[in-house]
This record gives C-alpha cells, sequence and structure tokens, in this order.
C-alpha cells in the first residue's frame, strides 16, 4: 500500500488552538469529521481542555453543568483508593472498572483550509455540549452530506454512559439539535450518504456488557432520528491488528465495486490503525471483502507519541477520483492526512 | 399496600409444560407477556429448556442454529478452569465475568385461560428463535395492543449480545418479524399504547460497559420499528430496593394522574421486587412521581426458592376498573398472579 503522509503533518496540534475555557490547557485538536464546504475542506476538529494543573498530586475532572451553561472542576488526589488514574484520559472506579470522569472536557471546532493542508481554526466552539447528556463533552464527530444538509454526529458523554447524538447545518453557522440517535453504549455511527433500496443506512458500535463485543453494526431508517432493524455485521478477528475493538472510521465511500468503509481496529493492547471492508452496493448489509492488514498503521513520530500514543483513528476522508485523502487523528493529540489510492485499497482486500 | 395473591399461584409451572426438544427438561415458565384476546387471558411464556443431564461433571449448553434449524448441545467439563459456573443460568468466561453460553434455551409458548387462573398451554411454541441473532434463546416477552395489532417484543440473546427484537401478531396464529429494534445491550422494552402528542414511546433498559448503570431510558419512533431520540429516564437509588438494577415491566397503564409503570428494581445480591412510577400523561419523559417501598416483594415460597429464588419480575398486567391484574414470573420458575387496587398504587407515590 503506498500511502504518502503530507509533510505538514502534524497538520493542526493542540499549539495551534488557544483555549476556550480560562485556566485551561488545549491538550487534543484530533478525530476531526471532514467534508467540504463551498470551495474549502473542513475538518470539525475534537477540542479537547483540561483545566492546568496546580498541584501534581491532584487530578482534575471538568464537568459541564447543563443548568448554568459552565463548566465545574472536581479535584481528586492521585492516593484516593476509590479511584485508578492509570489511564491518563479517565478517573476510573477502582472496584468496577467503569470510568467515573473523564480527565478533560472535548467539544467541536471549526478548522478551514482551501489546500487541505493548511487550516484556520475558528476563535469558539462551533458544537458544544448543551443538556445533561453532554457532560463528560462530545467527541469524534462525522459528517454526512445529503441533498443540502450537513448531518454532524458524535459521541456524547455523560455519566448515564456514552451515545451517539446528532446536529445539522447547511451553513456551518446555524445548527439545529436532534437529540440522542444511538443509546449507550454506542460510538463511531456513520451514516451513508444516500438512500439505499429507499433506506437510510448507519454503521454503529455498541458496547454491551453482559455478553459480546465493540463490533460493528448496521441499522436502518426513514427519516435519519430513528433506526431500527439492527444487524450485526463486523466482528473481531483473534491474533490480527483488529482482535481488541473495531469501530466506523470514514463515511461510506461509494465506489464500483461496493461501499467501502475505512474502519479503525485497535489490538487488544491498544495499538489503533485503519483497515477497509466493502459491503454490497445494494445491500450493505452483506460484507464482500476486508483488509487482512492495515492500509495505515502508527509508524510516523506524531502517531506513535503524544497523550495516548500508536493511534491512528480516522473520521472522515475526501475522495477525488482515485486519490482517498484520509484525515486522521494522531495519538489522541493531533490531526494528519495521507493520501491513498482507492483502487489499491480496493485491490488490497480480501473478497469472501 | 393491599395484595391478594391468587390461591391457584404458582398458576404455571414447568411441572405443567412438557418439553418441545426431545431429551430436553422445562426448567421454567415464567415472565410471560399478557394480553386479552376475544374472550380470553392470553399469556406468552417464557419456555426455558435444557438438555436432560447424564453426568453431573458436564454442564450442557443448547445452541439454535440458523442454518439447520436445530439445537445442538454444547458440553463442558465442570473443572475447566476458563469457565464459571456459579451462576446456574449461566457458563460465564473465567477471565472476563462475560457469559459465553446460557445453560438453557428459551423460547415462547402461549397459555390461554378463561377466568384469569386456570391456564391451557399449547402444545407448541408460537415464537421460536429464527436468526443468528436469536441463537441462545428469545426472552421476556411483552405485548402491547395498538389498533387490531398485538406487537411483541423480547430479548434476542446471542454471542453478539443482548438486543430487542419484535414481532407482531392479529390473531396470534400468523406473526411477522419486525427484526432487533434496540440493538445490544437492551432489554425491558415497553411500548406505550397509544401515541401521545403523534409520536409513539418506549421504555427501554440499556447495560452500557464504560459507564453507566442498567438503568431505565425513553426513546421515541413515528412506526415503531425506528426508534430515536433517547433520554435517561430513572436512574437506580442507593440503599434502596432498586439499587442494583431496574427495568420496565408491565406496559405502561393509562390513569388521569398519568402513566403508570410498574417496573422491576433489583437490590446488589438480585433480590427482585416490582415498584412503580407515573410519567407525564402529556410528556413520558417527565417522572412525576415513584414508589419509595416495592408495591409487590418476594415472600411466598413460589417466589423465595426455585432455579433463582427471590424474583418477582411482570412483564405484564390486567387492569380492570380500579383492579390490577399484575402477573408475574416468580423465581426464573413458574407464574403467578397478584391483585393490586389501581388507586391505592397511585396513592402510594411520592411525587415530586
Amino acid at each position: 500500500m503506498h500511502v504518502y503522509r503530507y509533510e505538514e503533518n502534524p497538520l493542526i496540534t493542540p499549539e495551534d488552538v488557544p483555549p476556550y475555557h480560562e485556566g485551561f490547557e488545549v491538550i487534543g485538536t484530533f478525530n476531526a469529521g471532514v467534508t467540504k464546504f463551498r470551495d474549502e475542506i473542513i475538518l470539525l476538529l475534537r477540542v479537547a481542555e483540561r483545566p492546568v494543573s496546580h498541584d501534581e498530586n491532584i487530578v482534575q475532572a471538568p464537568v459541564f453543568n447543563p443548568d448554568t451553561g459552565l463548566v465545574e472542576i472536581y479535584e481528586f488526589r492521585k492516593d484516593d483508593p476509590r479511584y485508578d488514574f492509570s489511564d491518563p484520559r479517565v478517573i476510573q472506579n477502582a472496584s468496577t472498572g467503569q470510568f467515573a470522569y473523564l480527565t478533560s472536557l472535548s467539544y467541536l471546532r471549526i478548522a478551514r483550509s482551501k489546500d487541505g493542508r493548511h487550516f484556520t481554526v475558528e476563535d469558539k466552539p462551533f458544537v458544544y455540549p448543551s443538556n445533561k447528556l453532554e457532560v463528560f463533552g462530545i467527541e469524534d464527530p462525522r459528517i454526512t452530506l445529503i441533498d443540502d444538509t450537513y448531518y454532524i454526529y458524535f459521541s456524547a458523554v455523560s455519566p448515564n454512559g456514552v451515545g451517539e447524538a446528532m446536529v445539522s447545518t447547511k451553513d456551518f453557522q446555524q445548527v439545529t439539535h436532534h437529540g440522542m440517535i444511538f443509546a449507550p453504549e454506542n460510538k463511531d455511527v456513520l451514516i451513508f450518504p444516500e438512500k439505499i433500496n429507499g433506506k437510510y443506512y448507519a454503521l454503529h458500535r455498541p458496547v454491551p456488557k453482559s455478553n459480546g463485543a465493540p463490533e460493528i453494526w448496521i441499522a436502518e431508517s426513514d427519516n435519519l432520528l430513528y433506526w431500527g432493524n439492527h444487524q450485526f455485521l463486523l466482528g473481531l478477528r483473534e491474533d490480527k491488528w483488529d482482535s481488541g475493538r473495531i469501530g466506523g472510521g470514514a463515511v461510506p465511500i461509494k465506489t464500483d465495486r461496493g461501499w467501502l468503509e475505512l474502519y479503525h481496529g485497535a489490538s487488544k493492547d491498544n495499538r489503533y490503525c485503519m483497515g477497509a471492508v466493502l459491503l454490497d452496493l445494494h445491500d450493505p448489509t452483506k460484507v464482500i471483502a476486508r483488509s487482512e492488514q492495515p492500509i495505515l498503521e502508527p509508524e510516523a513520530d506524531y502517531e506513535t507519541n503524544g497523550f495516548f500514543g500508536n493511534v491512528v483513528f480516522s473520521c472522515g476522508a475526501i475522495v477525488e477520483g482515485d486519490m482517498v485523502k484520509m484525515y486522521y487523528g494522531v495519538a489522541d493529540t493531533s490531526m494528519a492526512c495521507a493520501e491513498l489510492r482507492l483502487s489499491e485499497i480496493l485491490n488490497s482486500l480480501t473478497y469472501y
């Protein structure tokens, strides 16, 4: 696989983006949704901010208060035996293994570019937590353009779990909220850009507790707001790069040979790669072909090192002819882009 | 609370029902969906069958094969360290704590009665596992009558998780399948019997893994098949009878004071009781009132002892004037019924 990483990588880093919250620092500008709007490429960045540390023995958790619209900061001593602080992203409940708080608050911010390499980041959030299902933040947006409307959907995180919420816009200025479209635990939703046999389809990634694994499902809808006929689509593979967890990545790409989904897979030790799966053009519940090897793995320094290293994680790509410009978050820290050939990806798959 | 348990309780026991599978025994006839059809009360029983044991050192797991339509039996030695056999209902993966197999296979069978106390159980299954999302069985049905159609929905259990599937019937003979309406992990769905402000509503009970608890959510729909606008509705209460897990029970009952939901709550040590919550008549996402104490707790011998004791678990009730005939599964074994006064339940609630 020929992968051309931009010389400008990483394209956007936390240092490029001033914090929105006073007394906070930006620790991540990553996992951006991607689309074209007028003559620009838009990256809808996930911006993660955390309170600046004032005591190394204290871990702080920012929490949005939907009644006041303000962010409150909870503090935890690192020697508090009720919690486990070993994962820098979360404060875990030591007895249940579930997370109790996040160490940063994420929201969505627009970056614009004419050449796809140099971006200008807007000063203010474009989508910000707005209700009690988003008090721990909103994360990992994807953007599907249908007719003249951009549907933007993202993980909504709260003490009640992680689900997927949706908003829409026509102009990247006015936003309409549509509530939570997939209940917890679910993320990595990807809405197909057109109806197939009269129905909308979406990939989604539930994380069940009692049994089952973080794997990819598909659902259908007639209005993009209400979803049903859930079917299991794609599972983990033991002893492969995608043995730990998988989830959809970029918005499905329509090709002659089927719907191409660029998805992420992580090994059991949390190394995140990108791979591809091909779904039937007329029935996307059917898997036609799949990557044996990743199409992109964390190799560059900015991919292996960062807040949470060894992660490449795409939430969207721009396709121009045979060229796939895959934008992707690196190390839960920054944004990068790599170009791949669509034909080469399709030819690399193992067909069933 | 005045609770009148029928003298005939338990109304239906495993001894009353011959097994459908050769070489199997019926171990549960419980958690039945309830409705009136013509001049009869119908209990749609969850019937649990397991292979008759031939070796006390072996635990058997029945699994439906959707390709052959037959049930296959997997065998596990009780000294296999990869598994934990301490819960009689499941074979747990010792390392993950998730279940790997169930020890019985459940399906749905009709019982009919003219007086609500004496039931005749049909010879054959009415709804039986039919696809790969149901290979471990189907469980805990509820029935909502809307216009002339009975919507029957139930837990569908497979290695991919536990979700909620739906079928419908007009005559309790012909069945139409509608697929999975809530993706894993979810169960205890309750569809309201009429539209409210132009939308259908359903309670559901996701079980998220990374954070959150088994609590009650509400969703809306315009066609009963596709669901969205998920909202968190009702949570656990520390140090109360419903501190461990809660889920909807009977189909919501329309009253002058609001929608009355009879729900189950379990303590952290798995004692299952029934309580009640009242939702706004015109906006069921609003909680008006809730039981401080259970309206029914496991006290009778048939409720405290059985395959999984200390469980009362209702999936439906018949309301006649001020009388609530609450049918309920007992000890994951049999069916029982108790009569309560609707007015007394409503007056017992704590209003917010």
